[in-house]
């Protein structure tokens, strides 16, 4: 009998991993390709399907491919474009239109952060939950919100992003043009520009004053604040004040029952997560103090956006 | 034949609105008590029914009672519960409970801003719409977020407090215990304790030099805006500068294609929707830009919420 597998694709700026999924999260094949968006986006397509084809025949087994599910910045579910992605050359790609050259199956697009989302839920630390948030904290920092076991992608398809809410009207400049942004804070290069921040204000030794801006990244903040470093442990309570006012907010718009951190800055694990909860309590309306979690994702990173794409069209199935 | 109707209860402070509303939102019965909340809720539903009984029997309309839906402060639509609200003095009332000693049709019960967003949908302004909020500007800040057609609860019933996310971490003293909450900026107290910061910062002549706190209300604002006042149009101005500001932190989260306002402070109309919207559109995420409506509600102030809580009944009927 042959097994019925998704093929799940996740496009990053650098590389494309993709792999074969199964209903259980189960991996049959996992590679990936380097992404070249100076190409158009149908030399990657191209190179994708042909690699992936290679692969399978390898393999050797007997499976059915019921859909393809694809993560991908600045997605739209809806039309099932990408569009304008900061990090990759493309402009507006009408996803769908290319991969029907290729396949006649079902497919699904999100962004990276909705993608991981719906990994978590059938796959990782939001089992069972039907209203959680997850936050991606790496370059940037990314949402997907669960509400009701459901993606919320909104009226236009770009719902959850939380890491362009307003912190300081007036403060950091953001990638997207605006600032004070809370991916300027939270996030890894957030917590390097704190680190800066933290050094013009106190006179405390630091590892980091020997150091340039280029020359120093979140790991290595992470590891400082562990041995001690004054700047480092206090870039650390920053954050964490920041990360933790504002999920409150985000709590008090759709009420999770947990949030999930994922990514690099995620890594950073208590020094990060029990600040961050402590602060959000701080700031929670009081009906929603001592009841959501704040957790760290169950998920592998380098295979979460690939579950959490094939997810998307096992979400589907099963939905109907 | 029979007519089949809801009946919809607001309990507020001070008095109770119900009526009997047929499912395109047609009233057959509009009445109200007084609340009462200093004797036991028990006192206020026998005295509510026995009234509805009495009226029912005066307008002799065969009809059929299909349910019966309720909007009150810090109610919670899973358990059907009102728990501790500020202004009624009764504590954890089990609603249903209650009820079910007098009528054996489906009871369904949330709070009056999410009631409001029910109502808007069926009959006021977000007719047709999938993805929208409202917000509700009076003595407080509510807010009902609707996604993909159903409100959103939440994991614990009470989603929806936009009212309360932070502003300003160390601001203005909110009635809910925190500090810096929405609400103590974009209420009709909160423009009232605008204008006496702005009269503190400014040497403007202004009415409202001659006039205690306690001595002048919105309504008043919104004239002496409308004559020039220099503090009452830049009392506006702060207003939808926080206001629009934290909509656009709210779109971030749900992408609505509305906002809809009402309430009290909105009755402003353009004199708060224009800047606002102004303000929304500087603080969006550009993907969000020029998409989202700030519209007024068009439900009439005294029984939206009546119309409302009747639409949870016919929402839950119509899902089926």
């Amino acid at each position: 009998m042959s097994i019925k597998l998704v093929l799940g694709i996740d496009i990053g700026g650098t590389n494309t991993v993709f792999g074969l999924i199964d209903q259980e999260g189960n991996e049959y094949l996992m590679s990936s390709i380097p992404t070249n968006s100076n190409q158009p986006p149908e030399d990657l397509f191209n190179r994708l399907f042909l690699k992936f084809d290679e692969l399978t025949k390898k393999i050797n087994i007997d499976f059915h491919l019921v859909g393809i599910g694809i993560g991908a910045p600045n997605a739209n579910y809806y039309k099932k474009t990408i569009e304008y992605p900061p990090n990759l050359r493309w402009g507006y790609v009408e996803v769908e239109n290319i991969i029907k050259k290729f396949y006649t199956q079902p497919i699904a697009l999100t962004n990276d952060a909705n993608a991981a989302a719906l990994g978590e839920m059938y796959y990782g630390a939001a089992k069972g939950m039907k209203n959680f948030i997850v936050i991606t904290l790496g370059t940037g920092l990314g949402s997907g919100i669960v509400v009701d076991g459901n993606l919320v992608y909104g009226n236009d398809g770009f719902a959850g992003e939380i890491g362009h809410t307003v912190v300081f009207p007036d403060g950091r400049q953001c990638g997207c043009g605006k600032k004070g942004c809370l991916e300027t804070y939270a996030s890894a290069p957030g917590i390097k520009r704190t680190v800066l921040e933290l050094l013009s204000k106190y006179n405390y030794e630091s590892k980091f004053r020997k150091l340039s801006f280029d020359d120093f990244d979140a790991k290595m903040i992470t590891d400082a604040a562990l041995e001690g470093d004054e700047i480092a442990l206090k870039a650390f309570d920053f954050t964490a004040k920041i990360l933790g006012m504002k999920l409150a907010d985000a709590v008090a718009h759709t009420s999770p029952e947990a949030i999930i951190l994922f990514g690099g800055l995620a890594n950073a694990g208590d020094l990060l997560l029990i600040p961050t909860k402590r602060y959000m309590e701080e700031y929670l309306f009081h009906v929603f103090k001592n009841k959501v979690k704040i957790i760290k994702s169950e998920l592998n990173e380098g295979k979460s956006a690939v579950l959490g794409a094939a997810a998307l069209i096992w979400h589907d199935i099963l939905k109907k």
